[in-house]
C-alpha cells in the first residue's frame, strides 16, 4: 500500500530509485506567496554531496534539481510542486553480483520478500539516494519556515566514539563530518581512516536544535510534535534509535531532575531547564526542540559476509566500488528536512485549533 | 486539527478525558469474522489497574468495558467497534490548586496554549487515563494477532537504575513492576520505596518483543515499520526514546559487527542473528521485532516546584494526592497496545502489495 | 478497510448499528472554544423524528443524545467529542424473515457477500438509523459555522411527481414534508396516501442552499467543493444522484447561457446570475451554494418481491412492519448535516493557503 | 491545504500547470509484478488528443509521457510510479487579456482569491491540461482492472440536445464524439458546427458502465463506491452533476419499480433489472455499474461578456484562441480514469475485509 507520502496538510511525495531515470517529489499544500527558486533548494541538496574528506564517496554526483511546477513569478502559486533530479549514466555498472544475492543489513531480501521483484542496481527505491526527495520537501519546508524565524542547527553528535563536545553552529558546514567541535574533527579523521583500513565501517549519532517554534505544535494523541518526528525521523534508512531531550537518559532521573520549572519573564512564560527538549504532552513547550537519531554503520563493507541468493545457497558477498565509512555526515541534512517538514505541517495543522483564531482569519 | 485517530486500514480513534463522563475507542477496519467478546478486551484493560504493590495509586479503578456496536454473534462484522469505559464519580475532587496553575512536566500550559481552554480535572486529555482507548484498540488488535501467532513479550527493562538482566515472560505478570526478571524484583522495590520515602519518581525503560511476524511488513518510504512503531510508542504520553535492535548502542558498531549474516535453514532464510532487531528497510525481516521505550519520571511529585499560574504570576506548586513513582509498569500493556495496532495496520495494508496475492483474493 | 470517517481536519466517525446497544459519533479536530450543549445537538437530532403525518413511520424514537467528552465549561476544548444515542429495546422484534433472505433494495446481499456475516436486525449498519452519527457530526459543524454567520436552507424540492415552485424557509419545518411551498402539502399528501394505499413507495429530491460562505472554500483538484459534497451526499443511503447549479440541466445549455458575468457592487465583486451554484473551479465563488440529491424511492414495501435467501434458494418476501413510504422529509436533515460538516472542514483545511495568512496567525 | 491526491491504498497525486514547464503524475501503492510500459499509458493519453472533427481544438499537442520510476524490467515494482508530459513551447503565447480579468465560467477568480497569486497562463492548474495527471493514474488502474477482467465502456451519451439511442461499443472510437450510436453523429455534427457558427458552446452528458465487478466493492459508511466514484467524476472540471443507475429518475419511480428482484442463475445470485445501476448500500452488487456525468458548456466562448478585473473595474472580456465547442469528447477518457482509480482503490481496500481471506494470504 501507498507508504511514500509524509505529512497531512504539507505533504511530500517521494519517488524514484537510484538508477532510474530521475529522482523526486511533489509537495502539496504548501502555502502560497513563498519565494522560491531551484537554488534555495539546490544549496540543501548540495549538503548531500559527498565531502572532500577520504571518508565519503568519491562518485561525483551532480544531483542539480528542476521545479516542474507550483511556482509562477519566482512565488509558489499554492498548487503542486514538482521537482525532479536526473540520475547520470544509470545503466554503466555491472550489477551481477547483487541482482540475487542478498546484502547483510540492507533491505534487498525484505523487498523481494515483499513485493516479489526489486530493482537491485545500487539498491533501487532503499537507496540512500532515496533522500533526495526528502531533501527537497525539507528545502520548501525550510524556504517557508524562515519567515517565521524558525531556525535549525544539527549536526554530527557522534562519529562512533568521538562526540563533539561543544557546539559551534558555524563550523559544522566547514568539516566533512558535520561535526559542530573543531576539537573532534581530526580524531574523528583517524577514526574513520582506520576503519577504512579494516574495510569496515562505524556508526554515529545525529542531534538537531530548533529555536523559535511558537508553543502547542503537535496534535494530541496520535500527532504529537514527537510521534511524528520519531516517525518522520525512523523512517530514513540506517536510523534505529530517536530521542528528545533527556531521552534514554530520563529513564534515570528522577522527577526532581528532569521536570522543568517555569518562570515569569516579564510577560512570557519561560522554562528554567530544558530536560523535555522542547515538548510537553507532545506539543511544543516554547522551550528549544532538542532530538537525536542514532545512525547504524554503513552496510555496504568490503569485508567478505555469509548470505544467501535468491534460490536458497549459502553463499558469501564482498561488495565492492566505494562506500562512505559512515552515514551520518550525509544523513544530517535528511534529519534536518524531515524536521522541518514535520514542523511546518504542524503549523498549519495548528492554525485552526481555536474557533477565534479562525474567525480572525476569515474576518479580511 | 484531528489528532486522535492511528492507522489506516486498522484505525483506532480514541477519545475521553480524565473526568468526563467516558473514555473510549472506536476501532474501524477490523476485519470481520474475529472472535471477541468484552473479557477479551477486559483482560487487557485489567493490566492497567494498579498493583498491589506499594509503588502505585491506591485508586481503586474499575475501568469495565462496554462493547457498543461492531460485534454480532461473538464476532466482529467489518463495521466499527465501539467501546466504552464509564468514568467514576467524575466531580469528587477539588481541583482549584491546579485549575489555573502550570504543573511543571505536565502538558497544562501547552495544551491552554494551543486550544485557550482545558479540562484541568486530573489532567484531563493529558492525564493517563486517555490511554484506555489505546488499549482498547490494541486489545482487538490482539485478538487478530493471535489467529496469525503473532505473539508479544513486554515488560519493564529498568526500573531506574535496577536492570533485568534475564526474560521470563512467565513471570512478567507475577510481579507489580512487570519485570521478567525474579533476581531484580526486591531490588526495584526498594528503589521505589526510597524514592517515595524522598517525595520523588523515577524513570525506566520497556523493552517489547514481537514473535511470528511474516516478511515484508512495513510500507515505504514514510510508513516503514520502525517509523510507524516510533510514531505509535512516541505518542504515548512519558515516553522520551524508541530505539530498535541495537539501537542506540548501534552507533558504536561497526559494521561488521552489526550487519546479521543470512543463511538457510532448510529452504528458510534465517538471520545468524538479531542486531536489527528483526526489520531491515523497515520491513519485517523475519527475525524478532525487538524495540524499547524510554519513559521520563512521573512528573507528578510531592516535592514543592517552581512554575507559574495562567494570570503570569510566578508561585510554588505542591501536588497532593497518591501517585506512582514510576510509570513504568501501568504502560507496559499500552505499549504493546500500540505496537499491536501498529503491526495489525501493516498486515494489512501488506494483502495489496503484489498483484497475484490480490488475483487469489478475487478468485475465491 | 475503515470508511467510517468522514472529513480530514475537523472529522466524524460514526458507529453503531439499527438494533445494537447505541449509535453515535466522534467528532475529532473541532476548533476549540465553540459553545455547545446536548440540545444543541439534540435540535438536529429531532429533525431526523418521524413527523405527525400519515406518511412517516410510527414508531417512538426518543433519541436522546449524550456528550460523553470534549466539552469543559459549556465549551468545546479541541479534543475529541464523543456523543452517544442509545437504543431503545433493540431485541423486541423477530427477525427470522430477513435473517436469511436479502431483501430487494436493501444492502443485505452486499453487506453479507463482503463481510461474511451480517448484524440483520432492522439493518444493522445499512439501516436508517446509521445517520444518528451523520447528524450529530453536522449539528456540531453548524454549532460552529453560525459563528461566521453561515446558513443552510435544506429541503425537499420534490416528493415524486410534486414540485415545489416556491421556497418559503419558514414553512420547511411547519409541515411533515420539509416542503417550503404550502400549495403543494396537500397534493403530497394525496400521492403519498395513495402510495402507501397501494403498499408502495416513492422517491424525491433534496435541495439545499447555503449563504455566507466565503470565497475559495474547496482543494483543488480532487478535494473540490463540489466533489466533496459529492461525496458526502452520495454516501448517504438511497441517494443515488447529485448535482450542482444548473446541474443536469447545464448539459443542454450554451455557454452564453449557463456563464455567469462578473460586474462590481461598490468594492465586492459579484455575478450576475448563479447558473454555477455557487461553485468555480470547484471553490465557492461567492454566490449562494446550491445542490440537489435524488432519492431513490423506500426499498422496504409490503408488497410481494423476488428474491433469494443465503442458502442460494429463490423466494418470495413480504416486508412487515410500518415503514415510510418516502425517504426525503427524514432525508433532508442528513443531506444539511452532511454539508455542514463538508463545509466545515473545508474551511479549516482553506486557513493555510497563504503564507501571509499563516504569518497572521503567529504573529498573535 | 493538499489536495491533489486521489485514493487511499492507490493513491495518485497529480501536478503542472497547463503552461508550466510539464505535468505529471505519481501512482504510489500499485500493486508489483503488474506488466507496463509507456505505450500502455500514452494510449489513453491519445485519446485525449483533439479528434480530426471541426468540432476539437486545432492545437497540436504531442503529450508523450516519459516514466521516471516504479517500473523494472516491464514490471510495476510496487514503488512509486512517476510520469511525466512535457509542455511544448509554453511561453509562445500572450496572456496579457486574461492576466488581470477573470474569464466568467472559468476558475480565475476563485484561484486569485484562494491563493492570492495565479498561474494565468492558459488557466493554470485549473486548464482542461491538469487532466493529464488523472488519465496516467487511470491507464496505469486499467492495467492492474484488466488482469481481474474488469472492462470499461465509457462515452458521450448526448451531445446538447443530440441523445445517444444506442450503444455500439466498437464505434465509440470512431467518431470525433465518442458517441456510441453511429445514427446521431451527423445530427450532433451540425448541432456543434451552429454552436460555433454562433461562437457559442454546448454541454452534454458522459455515461460510463463497468463489467466484471466483484460484489462488495465500496466501504461503508462515507467511502461507498458510489460517494467516492461521486467525489472522482465531480472533481473532474466542468463536471456538474452525477449519477448513479436510474439516479434522478428514481425520484419519480415507485419502490415496486426501483427495486431489482435476484434471482438464482445456477448457484449464483442474480439481479432480474438493474435499476441500482450496479450499487446496493454503497457497494457493487454484482449488476453492470453505470454512471452518469453532466458536463456544462465550454465557459471559453468567443462572444463578449461581462467580467471584471483584478483591479475591481467592470469590464468586457472576448476570448481568443480556438477553443472547442463541447467538452465532452475529450473528457470521456477522464471520466473513466477517474472511475477505474475508484475501483481499483477500492478492490485492494476490500481484500482485508475477512479474516479468513487475510489468514489465506499469510498462509502462502
Amino acid at each position: 500500500m501507498a507508504g511514500s507520502t509524509f505529512g497531512k496538510v504539507y505533504r511530500v511525495t517521494t519517488w524514484g530509485e537510484s538508477h532510474g531515470k530521475a529522482l523526486g517529489a511533489v509537495v502539496d499544500g504548501c502555502p502560497a506567496g513563498v519565494p522560491l527558486t531551484e537554488e534555495d533548494i539546490q544549496s540543501y541538496l548540495d549538503r548531500r554531496k559527498p565531502g572532500q574528506s577520504k571518508a565519503t564517496t568519491a562518485r561525483k554526483e551532480a544531483d542539480r534539481c528542476e521545479i516542474l511546477s507550483g511556482v509562477f513569478d519566482g512565488k509558489t502559486t499554492g498548487t503542486p510542486i514538482s521537482v525532479l533530479v536526473w540520475n547520470g549514466d544509470q545503466h554503466s555498472k555491472d550489477y551481477s553480483n547483487i541482482a540475487h544475492v542478498y546484502r547483510p543489513g540492507h533491505a534487498d531480501y525484505t523487498f523481494q520478500e515483499k513485493y516479489g521483484i526489486r530493482d537491485y542496481r545500487g539498491g533501487g527505491r532503499s537507496s540512500g539516494r532515496e533522500t533526495i526527495g526528502r531533501v527537497i520537501g525539507g528545502a520548501i519546508a525550510m524556504q517557508v519556515l524562515k519567515e517565521f524565524g524558525i531556525s535549525f542547527t544539527c549536526y554530527a553528535k557522534s562519529i562512533g566514539p568521538v562526540v563533539a563536545e561543544n557546539v559551534d553552529p558555524v563550523y559544522i558546514s566547514k568539516n566533512p563530518f558535520c561535526l559542530p567541535d573543531p576539537n573532534v574533527v581530526e580524531r574523528a579523521q583517524s577514526y574513520l581512516d582506520a576503519c577504512m583500513e579494516r574495510k569496515d565501517s562505524i556508526g554515529g549519532v545525529i542531534e538537531c536544535r530548533v529555536d523559535g517554534l511558537p508553543v502547542g505544535l503537535g496534535e494530541p494523541v496520535f500527532d504529537k510534535l514527537d510521534a511524528l518526528l520519531g516517525q518522520a525521523v525512523m523512517s530514513i534508512g540506517a536510523i534505529k534509535g530517536f530521542e528528545v531531550g533527556d531521552g534514554f537518559q530520563s529513564s534515570l532521573l528522577h522527577g526532581s531532575q528532569d521536570n522543568d520549572g517555569f518562570y515569569m519573564d516579564g510577560d512570557e512564560v519561560k522554562k528554567s531547564s530544558n530536560h523535555s527538549g522542547g515538548t510537553l504532552g507532545g506539543m511544543s513547550d516554547g522551550g528549544q526542540l532538542v532530538f537525536r537519531a542514532a545512525v547504524k554503520p554503513t552496510p555496504s563493507i568490503a569485508l567478505a559476509q555469509q548470505t544467501v541468493d535468491d534460490q536458497g545457497n549459502d553463499t558469501l558477498i564482498v561488495i565492492h566500488g566505494r562506500h562512505d565509512p559512515i552515514i551520518v555526515p550525509r544523513a544530517v541534512v535528511v534529519v534536518e528536512s524531515m524536521a522541518a517538514i514535520t514542523i511546518l505541517d504542524l503549523m498549519m495543522q495548528n492554525a485552526s485549533s481555536q474557533v477565534d483564531a479562525l474567525k480572525n482569519f476569515y474576518k479580511k
